[in-house]
């Protein structure tokens, strides 16, 4: 139950009052695969089915995401 | 300027507005190494030195962070 996601950003997102649902709540991703970042667009229901001890990379293919299983990760300096 | 981050997470953090500070704001982090998620905690100031067309990896070393340059990521199905 876990994965890699690429992160670009360089500083925080502010929100505000104005982010607020209805309810007075608002959601923010945690999986890392929403694609209304910083804000939940129900992704995470993709990854109710990882398996344990395995690390996967989600990767945008058209209108869906391709799962991959990571085997590894190779450092520059080993 | 990109980092791999590992996400283990399967569902959103729910803020309202006791989340909000005193200036009625809140800061999600973006970079993806806060130790306060889903609050910053300023830990993008330390990827203002990244290089661009470079991957990386921090990783927890006692009380910093370690940064590590990503070579490769090796797919199972590879």
């Amino acid at each position: 139950m876990a994965r890699e996601v690429r992160h670009d950003a360089n500083g925080p997102d502010v929100l505000d009052e104005d982010d607020l649902g209805d309810d007075g709540k608002v959601f923010i991703c945690r999986c890392g695969l929403s694609d209304t970042k910083p804000l939940c667009d129900g992704s995470h229901n993709g990854t109710t089915d990882e398996e344990e001890d395995t690390l996967y990379k989600y990767e945008d293919d058209d209108d869906e995401k391709e799962r991959r299983v990571i085997d590894e990760l190779v450092f520059a300096d080993e």
